[in-house]
């Protein structure tokens, strides 16, 4: 290694923390105090950043919007793949997917998610960034989920159930925002995975599934 | 009627229709604009009014936010009762119930108690208020769903299916929000009416139902 090469590499590094703690401060203040409470003053506080220092890495209020979108994105998916390690397999295996996906519907990171959801409702620039991630990640979150739960798509109204699925653990999540019940949540979650179970593979699942 | 009586209707009327104007601008700049962007000098530029006026009617922007989640909260209540109104019987009312609830999460109304659930998640203030009549129409949407749907709550799994079904169209709401897709919804909606039927009307939904 060169000498020049050995500098430069620790400054890409110092580069890259630094802009994973003004995002990772970002998070945190959309889940805390929503989207209109996380001004750019508040994140490089909270990261303990000078603003100059944060105008450095990021220019304007959007540049930080779009990689906290970004960010927000990568730990969602990140979630899921930590999520979907430890999953028995058998007959308890829709009930354990189902819990599985409502647990990833209930966290911090989908409060954050949501709120850029909402805040790009109504802010057509934001939602240029919001959408496209939005589509990627609920593709790849049906793929792992078809995938998971072992389910042949061609079969009639099984890739209906797996999106009715996810749409359910995301209508979930939000009402869980105005009222925490998570045994409500439960006993919603098992019946769903009975019933999908029932309408999947009404011959019963096979413990080597 | 004696002479203060007739003048003293009128202008209990005015006041009314006064209020009404106000929490219908409130009403629209949230569809529109978010809670964010709803501001008080806003509402009285939308609704005519003057700021002295609107003042008088609502003495601090809480006042105007509470008549604002009541009314939205009423408006939810009476799009329910008149979509109810039209519902076919027999084989196809399931089909019928669970589209018309789809089209209830999808319309301005929804996207009005969307903000407000939002914005109470990091607002303690704001959630005493929204919390409590969520809970009320909550709990009065699934009772005329079972009622419509003619469920027998007593039946192994019935509760949690109708609340599932409740859960998955304000997903499905929330999802519409970022990305319309209307064939998508109503895939989903038909499949899910499909296998509720199976679910809770395993002989066959009878023509008189």
């Amino acid at each position: 290694m060169t000498a020049s090469t050995s500098a430069r590499v620790p400054q890409e590094e110092r580069t890259r923390a630094m802009r994973q703690r003004l995002m990772e401060a970002a998070f945190e203040l959309l889940v805390e105090k929503g989207y209109g409470g996380t001004t750019t003053t508040l994140v490089s506080e909270r990261a303990g950043v000078s603003r100059g220092a944060q105008l450095h890495h990021f220019p304007t209020k959007t540049d930080l919007v779009v990689a906290t979108v970004i960010h927000v994105t990568e730990r969602r998916a990140e979630e899921m793949r930590s999520a979907t390690a430890s999953l028995p397999k058998g007959q308890k295996r829709t009930e354990a997917v189902v819990r599985m996906l409502g647990e990833l519907f209930t966290g911090p990171v989908f409060s954050a998610a949501l709120e850029l959801w909402v805040a790009a409702r109504t802010d057509p620039a934001l939602l240029e960034v919001v959408a496209p991630l939005e589509y990627r990640i609920g593709r790849e979150t049906h793929r792992l989920t078809v995938e998971l739960l072992g389910i042949d798509e061609s079969q009639q109204g099984a890739r209906e159930l797996v999106q009715g699925t996810l749409d359910l653990v995301r209508g979930l999540g939000l009402a869980n925002t105005i009222n925490d019940d998570a045994k409500r949540r439960r006993r919603i979650l098992d019946q769903w995975a009975r019933t999908l179970d029932a309408a999947l593979h009404p011959a019963g699942r096979k413990d080597d599934e």
